[in-house]
């Protein structure tokens, strides 16, 4: 149990981030120069310097809370982020390793030795064990489980066990069970005898000898009836609970209808094995939204602001590979009507605006769909409703935009059959970009894909290339 | 008070949903079918079979917890909200609209009386009422603010005062406040004498006789330390706090950061007029990934998927002629270059290419920057370092596919010049996307704008007329 107390809070951590970076970038300085300088004892002069710098560092560094350190090591490049990294106590390496995200977890593990490692997981509760054991490298695992007692190490291979994203992959151990026969004074007594309680509890769990959960004990019930009053008769029945195997989606949703604080988790026989608190419910959250923005442009969410460029540059070549051959289709789709082109180079200049439209409204339709889907607002019943709908709104905007970009042709070009043109080119190609901005998003879905990733990749090949067949189809046929 | 334990918590609401509206399609068919029949009383029948109907709707609505009416009304089309709407009990209006989204909640206002409105809001608490007092009439918001009694109505005028997203404006005034000269014996005895103490109250607030905030007591502190011991001898000192105008999302950031289930709220004299908790955090994250997603494809976050085509058409009108706009822009630059392209068709085909991919990395590097903007990962110290990383990737990948690139245009053209104009281009337009991915985002920010608007169009203008300009520039030199 990690005590949240003994460190300072910091409600703004940018000012302690600069001074923090003034003092590095100075003894930098400093070594420099001390280094260039031809003094006797130079040997000795360069240590002291470095000594005194290095206390220097450690006072800031060790006061700060865990969750601190990690928001000022995410950023900092890798050469100052190290030199912090090697301030901090062992025993707050745990904490930190959990804070951090993702990308910058895996550069400090790699900087770490494996006994570092095994003292840092030593300090935390075995289900935090188990959520740095998959960024953990394999050998040093094997060496980390045989290092904890029994007990520990079952509680991280069951975590292990469930799959990422579900409740049983995050619960906590860590909670206050009572029985339902016992009064509250004996319960109060009880806690007082403990001495503490898990940080985070807001409600004990009732469960019987078999360990089936039968209610919730809030604290606010605790200490507002009356002592003599049984557990059973105060407690919450019928309580919301989890299965080990719940999606952290649908976790996170129900946590935020009913404004829970935390929830038992269960398993397929009903019997209490962990609970599931708003913390990790507010990181999951925060951490999804991050996750959509950056898929949403082929990004890896763990992807770190300083990662080196060789690896950032990978990582976004599946990415480039891929809209690359929507671009590619696209400009065959052109390449058959090179013949009408050359007769009328202005459909050339034309022809994106049309294309660029299309991709725009039905991006936009996508959005609405899209979220339709996660907020399961979208329904058999209504689906007929909604394709109506954005179809008509297509059509509205395609006669209004389409207008206005046919009276620019037109005014530009002064040729009223490539004005109709464009105008009739815009109109269908908003309408294909409704039914594209529909169908893509619920086809991913009820493939059991996620709509956020590929919609806008597949929308844009769609409303590019029709946009462009459409346009110039259309042309070879008028001109 | 709401009290929360009197409805059914539902997990999954989904089968709720689908009953609700197969009962409601039933009862349409059953109501279109005895209107059709000729039948003796037929008034008598029609009024029986609607009553029937209703009170079965009845039933099941009346047993949901708010929370779950207010799911189930977002879900639904606008006419069969209004049925339901009209079956649930006055007291719960308040809790339901409290619930909705925004768009949802003006659709309910619209069809309210100005006296179920005024006793919609009696069940709220004050600050509950500040938060529907936007979206209320202006005539029924004075009528209802003189029906509430003086110290509600002081209450909710001091919530309205704060500007929309800070701490004040969504702060909750229902507190316990106790003094740190008591010892937790009195404590607990006057919790269980005030026999229940408001939801989610995870802490007590410790002030003196000047309603200043000396410290905080944890329940967890109260029930776990002897009874013999002072609030001042157990009391959190020094606890993290806000300031009423402090912006939510630095108040979000500080709970995640600190796992924090509620905060005290000051004002300037340091005295607490409020407190904030975990669930208005969780609300507004969830809001605002939400707002951010819509945002960037120019939509109101507030769309209701039900809203009438006229509504939603208009609502993307600004977003639509702003791309429009941009790509007038680009057609205009590729109209400078007829000429060049009535010479050699090939290079409309392949123009749009060199463009689409500069969007992409560009857009790529915009999201990183953002998220870094918005994690304050970026500094003056580490901002040059991002850039030669930007560009850097922009040359390594610029190299890769402009040469793929430039090999398809040989493979399909058999002209080599064309395939070196074409490698380039890519590899210039790549390099000014990353510099537009960065600068855009940065300056947006950097005037006080929110970078996840405007970034995409702007940068997309930017890529797309860069892309052809290059592209049909090189062409004009070289060929």
């Amino acid at each position: 149990m990690r005590d949240e107390h003994q460190h300072q809070h910091h409600k703004n951590l940018s000012d302690i981030l600069s001074q923090l970076i003034v003092l590095l970038e100075k003894q930098e300085l400093e070594q420099a120069l001390v280094e260039k300088q031809h003094t006797p004892h130079q040997d000795l002069v360069q240590s002291l310097v470095k000594k005194k710098n290095v206390t220097q560092l450690q006072q800031k560094v060790q006061q700060l809370h865990p969750a601190d350190v990690a928001f000022i090591l995410e950023r900092l490049p890798l050469n100052q982020r190290k030199k912090i990294w090697d301030l901090v106590n062992v025993e707050h390496y745990g904490a930190i390793l959990l804070e951090v995200s993702d990308g910058v977890r895996e550069s400090l593990i790699a900087d770490m030795a494996e006994h570092e490692i095994i003292v840092a997981a030593k300090h935390l509760d075995s289900d935090e064990i188990a959520d740095l054991v998959p960024d953990l490298p394999r050998d040093i695992v094997f060496d980390l489980l045989t290092s904890l007692d029994s007990e520990n190490r079952d509680q991280v291979q069951k975590v292990m066990i469930f799959p990422e994203g579900t409740a049983g992959a995050l619960m906590d151990f860590d909670m206050v069970m009572v029985r339902e026969d016992v009064t509250i004074e004996v319960v109060l007594r009880y806690l007082r005898w403990r001495k503490q309680i898990p940080p985070q509890t807001d409600q004990l769990f009732v469960v019987d000898s078999h360990s089936q959960l039968k209610g919730l004990l809030p604290l606010h019930d605790l200490i507002t009836h009356p002592l003599e009053k049984t557990v059973a008769e105060v407690m919450m029945r019928e309580p919301i609970f989890f299965y080990t195997n719940d999606a952290l989606r649908e976790v996170a949703e129900v946590f935020e209808r009913y404004d829970l604080i935390s929830a038992p988790v269960v398993n397929s026989h009903q019997q209490l094995v962990g609970c599931i608190g708003i913390d990790v419910v507010l990181d999951f959250v925060n951490e999804q939204s991050q996750k959509e923005k950056f898929n949403q442009v082929g990004l890896h969410e763990e992807e770190d602001l300083f990662a080196p460029i060789w690896k950032s540059g990978r990582n976004r070549w599946v990415w480039l590979a891929l809209n690359l051959m929507t671009a590619f289709i696209a400009s065959r789709v052109i390449g058959l009507f090179e013949d009408t082109i050359g007769q009328l180079v202005a459909l050339a200049t034309l022809m994106p605006i049309v294309a660029s439209i299309g991709g725009n409204t039905g991006n936009q339709t996508a959005a609405l769909i899209i979220r339709g889907l996660a907020l399961k607002q979208i329904n058999g019943s209504n689906f007929k409703h909604l394709i109506v709908k954005e179809l008509g709104i297509s059509l509205m905007n395609g006669l209004l935009w389409g207008a206005v970009v046919g009276l620019f042709a037109y005014l530009i070009y002064q040729n009223i059959v490539l004005a109709g043109l464009i105008f009739s080119a815009m109109i269908l190609n908003l309408l294909i970009a409704a039914l594209a901005g529909v169908f893509i998003p619920m086809g991913l879905h009820k493939v059991g894909r996620d709509p956020v990733m590929g919609s806008s990749v597949m929308l844009t090949a769609i409303t590019d290339s029709m946009g462009f067949f459409i346009f110039l189809g259309l042309a070879t046929l008028f001109i």
